[in-house]
């Protein structure tokens, strides 16, 4: 038996040091982001599928979102067979730009 | 002799208690924006008149980004004869949004 793998590329990540602030605000200054991460914040790592979260778009805009996601160093992703799992990278993320986070995921 | 006064509108304010965190982020995440917040933090209280920031843009676009920046309780405006002066509004948006300016402020 052929095991299957992946046909898409692994994702591509920036560390969060290596990210300005205006790329880290831009990035959580949108509705579908800040609850794709609000929601990230509330799971063990690598336990959310992209397909797992509650947000009004469609695949090929929730994919656009987790790429910014992934380019604001806010997100890291690994594919688990057919799954895309994720991690939010919250100490990284914090120790770059303090408090940005807890902003973003406290009450309004 | 009839005293000149301002054919503008006084200038609408949004207090930092009323924004949300998602219209603060989208705010500070503009270039221009920026180095209008950071300009605007060096100098004192209502010493800066709206046309003497180095921005590379047009009159209206610079109206436009004080819109968002006034609608982000990040300035206060006040007409003063032919200028309009700002103030950062350092104190009440960092009690409502701590750590967010300084991240914007520092050095990146």
């Amino acid at each position: 038996m052929v095991e299957r793998t992946s046909h898409r590329a692994a994702p591509e990540h920036t560390h969060p040091d290596d990210v300005p602030v205006q790329t880290a605000l831009a990035a959580l200054a949108d509705p579908v982001r800040i609850t794709l991460v609000r929601e990230l914040s509330g799971c063990p790592a690598w336990t959310r599928s992209c397909g797992s979260f509650d947000v009004p778009v469609g695949k090929a805009a929730l994919s656009h979102h987790f790429t910014v996601l992934r380019g604001a160093g806010l997100v890291e992703q690994r594919d688990e067979g057919p799954k895309r799992v994720n991690r939010l990278r919250r100490e990284e993320f914090d120790a770059r730009f303090p408090g940005l986070l807890a902003l973003v995921l406290r009450e309004d």
